[in-house]
């Protein structure tokens, strides 16, 4: 089983999300479980990232992957890290320096600046995707 | 009072997706009018597009704005344009190339490939973003 933790910051209020997002974890339950992690501010999403040692954050200047390309580098990233795997998505003033620097790698996934939720249904469309190419189903043509 | 049209491929059966959409919609009603126009196909996309003059398609081959620029470029389509603008998104396939050759300008909001639902998501919060921008308010920061 596969863990992928996925941090932010701010409140989860929408309820359009709550759903959208548990669409794809059920599609991917049998082999991912999902934690989200919600931190109230950047103190306490340091906090929290202390005892990670294997994150990605997702950040204007990342490398930005098309889709094919995030699935090899999705599935190569989760075997490196045993199965455990976590992203971070930043608040209004992005992810602070000193974390950044700790970070294995840094996403882009595109030059406009998302909301945190949409970001979160994105990032968890693209786990499923990138399992789908490497499957080669119809998902993703 | 402003007009958009924005065309794509396929069923809107996402529960998720009608609540999301709304949320942007009724921030932006006294300066926007959203008409969602669902083609079953490419060949009915493209009976629907005869009628259009001025519609920028969602390509990957696009150009790719960052949120302030897309701003820029939305506002001053509008404006070109009368108050009347639409976006096509395409199906699974993408958009044919004859009506892209017809097509303003193509756009394109990540190298990911994202789902339909998703893609209509992203095109509204970005062009309520764009206002917001223009308007300096502190949703975009």
């Amino acid at each position: 089983m596969i863990k992928i933790k996925i941090y932010s910051v701010g409140k989860a209020k929408e309820d359009w999300l709550q759903s959208a997002l548990h669409l794809y974890e059920a599609r991917l339950k049998s082999l991912i479980s999902f934690e989200w992690i919600l931190a109230k501010n950047d103190k306490q999403l340091k906090q929290f990232l202390e005892k990670e040692t294997n994150f990605i954050c997702l950040d204007p200047n990342g490398t930005q992957y098309s889709s094919e390309e995030f699935s090899v580098f999705l599935i190569k990233s989760i075997q490196e890290a045993y199965s455990r795997l976590s992203f971070v998505i930043g608040g209004a003033e992005g992810i602070p320096v000193s974390m950044k620097a700790q970070a294995k790698s840094l996403l882009s996934l595109s030059r406009m600046t998302f909301t945190h939720p949409i970001t979160r249904l994105i990032i968890v469309e693209q786990i499923y995707r990138a399992f789908e190419i490497e499957k080669g189903s119809a998902y993703h043509k």
